[in-house]
């Protein structure tokens, strides 16, 4: 299954590489910069948030691709956050993924408008999706909206960045995971989940699920930036900002990713046997740090 | 009708302050904070284009309270984008609309987080709005996202601080013009004909009128400026930006303005009687410089 997972993650990859292409292919003179700025950040990356919003939707019956319109725009606004999140006067990091940061390439000017014009992109992309009714591309719409506002990446980071030089306590650090990271994968598998056309119970389970995937994913990124590898993570941050792993060290760190996988499991079992992909992908990310 | 449509605006601006207030009451304790900075700049403005929105909608029979949240979410993108704007690496303004800017008060950090946040907060407004039905949302939604991407306000925002170093000529202002100033009156003029059940004629005449009422604005702004008058525009930006003004000079800019003024009027002639409201507010903004 492992196998199975891992080459699922190389084909969706290549789906969503190709998708982020065509999304801001263009044939403007004037701000051809701007989008070759977006393009610089958005061509990037594992995929798992893509990975996750498709077997989700596999879940619910949801063919592959009706969803590549939907998991394409959740790794826009991932990337899109990222750009932010390494800006200077944000987290200050000059790498992200093994090169420069988006704004050491191109300007913070550029940058932050590259950014502000892909989440706009990843939200067309969906309100816009032929693959989908109009409830369903309003539903979509509306989760990813909310996953980067007041109750998602934008909270999350103004906590971060208001409580980095203060006293943190695990609460904090929580609101921070789950604003910064779990909220994008939760509204990336409550959307999948809802164009599946899940029931209220059946989509209370996969937001259980997908909210404990993003904790514990976050967890294990923390512990790969912790081992002090910027091979490994590719990411280059000038502020030590508090996280889980400094909070409580590398062994209770990884036994709370552990338990908030056991917790995604649980929050699965409604689901009896059609459950096996999301169990490999759950074991799977858990398995990055070993 | 130059009375008619001051009462109006003071209305209208009471009612989207009120709905502002409202759509940022929360009792988060952790992100008192981002909720703050947001209402600091959503708190201001004139609401010329909440009252564009709404009379647009009244071409079409819309009652005023089915467009509160749609004018509201505008006012929210437009307040965002200034923010934006304001920031040292774009336009770095320190004043606006006669305070601090946002950044001055809360940060840069803060200010950036507070914009992402509004604008996600706007498109929820209209995503839930339970005034709309669902296909309603999806085009008021559509609409309010691409204005402020590629073809909106970050397109313009790149293009206008690539090309000030530059020469510039009057396709890049047009250009700028478009982007930064009329794609939101656009937006919000297509937004409310939309779900006031124009059909493609109507829309597409709307549409037109939007762009010139908004081309027309912005040119009165610059004329604004170009007054030098901090008082009267509460402006204060460190750079130099060509603009129409500074181009062509006052007089062939106030007649640029009238000539899009014009335009958007030729615009209305298909609905007869019933654009009285809509060429009043047109000779209101235009007026406003003289």
């Amino acid at each position: 299954m492992e196998q199975k997972i891992n080459t699922f993650l190389q084909d969706i990859k290549s789906v969503v590489d190709a998708e982020v292409n065509k999304a801001l292919h263009h044939d403007e003179t004037l701000t051809d910069g701007l989008y070759k700025a977006a393009e610089y950040s958005a061509a990037g990356g594992k995929r798992v948030r893509a990975v996750f919003t498709i077997l989700v939707g596999r879940l619910f019956g949801v063919k592959e691709d009706i969803l590549y319109k939907t998991a394409t725009a959740v790794e826009m606004i991932h990337a899109a956050s990222l750009i932010m999140d390494d800006l200077p006067y944000m987290d200050d990091s000059q790498l992200r993924r093994g090169k420069p940061a988006n704004h050491v390439v191109f300007g913070q000017d550029v940058a932050l408008c590259a950014s502000i014009a892909m989440l706009s992109h990843a939200l067309e992309l969906v309100l816009n999706d032929e693959a989908l009714d109009t409830a369903q591309r309003n539903h979509a719409a509306r989760v990813l909206t909310r996953a980067f506002g007041f109750d998602g990446l934008a909270a999350g980071q103004f906590v971060d960045l208001k409580l980095k030089t203060k006293n943190v306590d695990y609460a904090i650090i929580e609101f921070i995971n789950a604003k910064k990271t779990a909220a994008l994968f939760t509204a990336a598998g409550e959307a999948a989940a809802a164009i599946g056309g899940a029931g209220e119970k059946e989509l209370n389970a996969i937001v259980r699920y997908s909210e404990n995937i993003g904790f514990a994913f976050q967890i294990i990124d923390d512990l790969l930036d912790a081992s002090g590898s910027k091979t490994v993570v590719g990411k280059d941050t000038a502020h030590d900002k508090m996280n889980f792993v400094m909070l409580v060290g590398k062994d209770k760190a990884y036994e709370e990713a552990q338990k908030h996988t056991d917790e995604a499991l649980r929050a699965l079992e409604i689901f009896g046997d059609k459950n096996t992909e999301l169990k490999a992908l759950s074991a799977f990310l858990l398995k990055r740090v070993h």
